[in-house]
């Protein structure tokens, strides 16, 4: 049996699949994906607000993809390796978010397509005041090293970008939930500052716009944090520092990790200062680790990761979906292995929304992720959560069934991918935890809505009973009485410990007067504003535009009276409140601006 | 931004998870697993019966592994790199079926332990006729290159073996559906010429037992197949060829092709076979790749690939589950991108099985597969195919609900393992399409079983019905006609379409005489076996034991009269029957032998 060295490319040039091109349709997409990706992670470090073209057409029976973007370009001398070997990059030995991770993506594009037509990579890029150069590779599979085809000086019309063609063996697969179209519609709502441009085979155009100017902050390289930090690394890591005392290693090398704190580390280590780092044995580098784990460290400084945002979470998930309720948070940076992490979680419920089955969106570092889904530690999480106990049903340890998105981001500076596709996340048990966390979190909210949207329609349900009985009583008895039918409204708001408004307009001396009796019936304390507008003039303290903004609050019990002077005609039925729920009023239009 | 080679040691020590340590739970099991699938491939390859020992117990906070076999043993000078090198190994550069393929599986369990505990590991090997050596080492994850930290000559008790000792960071699960002892369990199942014993960390021992004691026949290398491979392999073959021209190339490099074919393929391409084959264009060779498409060629042959065999499948399922239906098929090897690939799948249903919902258990190439069920392309074969048109209730694209166990087996030359850690296969075409049609096939056998079930289900109701209604009928009859009762045994049995047997016994001259009358009442000719047995003797041409068989083929609406001589008493009630269901005879007992 004889033993033998294998080179990484040779490992994938027959485990492609792990790569993610196991059928012609998937290939595609992943070709387009790795390529993309590495244009918006070269324009985020550069501070260029990116503009992609995606173009892909028929040759024969094979597809040719085209992905240009104008991003800072790549030295001339880079090209070859970046493209044409494998685990060679800048991003993998740096502590920072960035969607490239490994240093396999473009070049297994590459791999990919040698494999399936045998044609070389045909690769165009510029920077910035010099030459713009086309070189044409292969990668020599048994060496895992370029190999150029050719190589030649070109006029380009961009001042900086590169373009890549690759010519695979393919399926395109139109607007399917699994597509080009469908993976760069969703990058673009997580990267609303870039502009890309598709065009398919059959000639149609897709322009996914620039929303935002402004692009994002790109993410800090950091130190590694020392919780979580497993020994082997720390053992590398003392083995190859250049730093001679292990208090200047554990400031310099770590993040969080100042004089006070080295020497509190120290010192539970039963360590000394001064000690040569490279000294140190196991034993010794194992109670420094203890001492780790015993110290409270401030989390990792959100810098070296890029959330996507709460805000921009919010108003996808209500653009794209037009749902009746949105929440949306970003957690707290945390640590495993000593990889920072960062976990987003939006949540879209109801409205437009129909299917009974809910919807996941998955991103890691921004990038959506399409596949795998069943076999993705995030869409694990959301089976593990107790639904029920938010008044969603779900069976036991399966996804939730209601009209319901569910948005989460992972964002890391390391993602721990099951695969080199990174299709999906593995079950790192910190990451579940802070995930579970986030999810309890927005269903908390969601419960809070969905018990709120109930109480409002039960109460709604009773008050517009007693409203057909209470008319009919109060004029049977007034009858019986001979008394003047009294204010039924006003009965109903006291029964159900409502807020009452009534408003009377009256005349006098030619002038027109409107006169609002509030009376708080609830048992809060209750803050509201009431707007009044009239097709004239009103006269009150605090108006916007021509209208009256009254500022109201009301202990339990307290009732007051507002009188106005207007102009015109009042112009809505009911004065407008704000502040109060639909539940919490009545006598008034709820509103909220 | 500095661009830098990156070693596959290192960036595995930074994605473990990748390789299957993603959690401590995970990461003791796999550990296990791939030190006993490298056992397990040593042994079958050197054609020795496997007797392997798996031992964990904790070492302060840390598990100790052991695991030690009997097979071969490693040359002394191979151990450092087989152990401490990933992408290093025997088996990546032939094509047979074996459990490793990757090189990477046993260094994976290697590296983790020196991540995670800064432990070497320690292996001890001992080849026939040689010294035992005993090495500890690291992995230099800057190099991807053993380390050796000592190095000795032991006295070992056995003639030959391995044994591989690793500390890591683990946490240790009894008995779960995830567990080593799940793990040994279903891998003793599939290879029942292996001794298995594992010591639990609490001093349990379990011992899978050695059911078969001929090893199974070790898989054979072959070279690759024309159909399915693709163009940049292809491509790299003809240029490192050593054939001087394209017929011997085609002979010599490929299996499956002879001198006529060689020829056939030849033509078709339009080539000459006496051109030198690394002068071939892209474009000749891609002609050559078409002509591979259009000469039927025989699939690749079957002893490249182990198969667990259908007789060992069904009876696993039987022993394993006690169903009241079992069913397995292999089929045919095929090929998947050059690489010969077969299904095997196992049915199990109803009986002992209660739970509604359908258990799948997957292997390839021998092994359980026991994580990422969900994310793994033979669990979604399972929910594309429409099971209620087998009388199975399903959701559409969810797995099955039935009293239902599945086994599928995937054995390759490659399997196509979504990562490194092999957990789960990849969504590749092919192996999808056939693994289809292998549980189409069962899906069928398992609908005529639950049809016979229910019609003779109905049948039998219907009988029963008759039973209570034709006796009161006939003695109706008979008391207004002043005639003798029928036998209504035989009414039924012209009604119900079955065949009929009456057994009356007399004695004459002292002697005692049994006579069968059978009828069939049919539309089929039916042949059977009748038997009967006596706690005397019985006088019959045909005998087993003290039983006498008679052999009865009867055409439609035939009879026959069967006499024979005994002595003692019939030891049945009525006559047994072989050959005919239940629903088809009236008056005997069915049996199967």
């Amino acid at each position: 049996m004889k033993q033998k060295e294998i080179s990484v490319a040779e490992f994938f040039e027959k485990n492609k699949h792990i790569l993610g091109y196991s059928n012609p349709a998937k290939a595609l997409i992943t070709c387009v994906k790795e390529a993309v990706d590495n244009s918006l992670d070269a324009c985020e470090e550069a501070g260029i607000l990116p503009d992609i073209l995606v173009k892909i057409f028929r040759v024969g029976k094979n597809y040719r993809i085209i992905v240009e973007d104008n991003g800072p370009g790549i030295e001339k001398e880079e090209i070859p390796k970046v493209f044409g070997k494998l685990l060679y990059g800048s991003r993998f030995h740096t502590i920072k978010q960035s969607r490239g991770q490994q240093g396999i993506g473009i070049s297994s594009a590459v791999l990919y397509a040698q494999i399936s037509t045998g044609k070389p990579a045909k690769i165009l890029s510029k920077v910035e005041g010099e030459d713009a150069y086309e070189i044409e590779l292969f990668i020599n599979t048994k060496k895992n090293e370029p190999e150029i085809v050719s190589e030649k000086k070109v006029e380009w019309y961009a001042p900086h970008g590169t373009r890549i063609e690759l010519e695979i063996v393919g399926s395109y697969v139109k607007e399917k939930k699994q597509s080009v179209y469908e993976y760069l519609r969703q990058t673009s709502i997580v990267n609303p500052h870039a502009r890309i441009t598709l065009i398919e085979p059959d000639g149609t155009i897709h322009e996914f716009k620039r929303i935002s100017n402004v692009p994002p902050q790109p993410p800090k390289e950091i130190k590694p944090h020392p919780h979580g930090i497993e020994l082997g690394t720390l053992l590398n890591m003392l083995k190859y520092t250049k730093h001679r005392d292990l208090k200047s290693f554990l400031k310099k090398e770590f993040v969080r990790v100042g004089d006070r704190i080295a020497e509190e580390i120290v010192q539970k280590a039963g360590l000394s200062g001064n000690a040569d780092p490279k000294k140190l044995s196991r034993d010794e580098a194992e109670k420094l680790l203890e001492a780790f784990k015993l110290t409270s460290l401030l989390p990792p400084p959100t810098d070296c990761l890029s959330p996507i945002g709460e805000d921009l979470i919010k108003r996808s998930l209500l653009e794209e979906f037009k749902p009746e309720f949105v929440f949306a948070t970003t957690r707290k940076p945390k640590v495993y292995s000593g990889h920072p992490f960062l976990i987003e979680v939006g949540i879209a419920y109801g409205g437009e929304i129909r299917e009974e089955k809910v919807k996941i969106l998955r991103f890691a570092n921004k990038i959506p992720l399409l596949y795998q889904q069943g076999g993705c530690a995030l869409t694990k999480a959301v089976e593990s959560v107790n639904w029920k106990s938010y008044g969603i049903s779900q069976n036991k340890g399966e996804l939730p069934q209601a009209p319901m998105v569910i948005l989460i981001h992972l964002a890391s500076t390391n993602v721990p991918y099951t695969s080199e596709s990174k299709e999906a996340v593995a079950s790192i048990p910190e990451i579940v935890e802070e995930l579970r966390l986030a999810l309890q979190e927005a269903g908390r909210k969601l419960r809070e809505y969905l018990e709120r949207k109930s109480r409002i329609e039960r109460k709604k349900k009773k008050e517009s009973e007693l409203f057909k009985i209470i008319p009919l009583l109060a004029e049977k008895v007034s009858e019986v009485l001979e008394r003047e039918v009294p204010d039924y409204e006003k009965v109903v708001a006291r029964i159900m410990g409502s807020v009452y408004i009534s408003r009377s307009v009256f005349a006098e001396d030619g002038r027109n007067f409107a006169v609002l009796k509030i009376a708080n019936y609830s048992k809060y304390r209750r803050k509201f504003k009431v707007y009044e507008m009239s097709s004239g003039d009103i006269k009150a303290e605090k108006k916007v535009g021509n209208s009256a903004i009254f500022e109201v609050e009301l202990m339990p019990e307290e009732e007051v009276e507002i009188k106005y002077e207007f102009t015109g005609k009042l112009i809505n039925k009911k004065p407008l409140v704000e502040g109060l729920s639909e539940d919490e009023i009545i006598g008034g239009e709820v509103v909220s601006f």
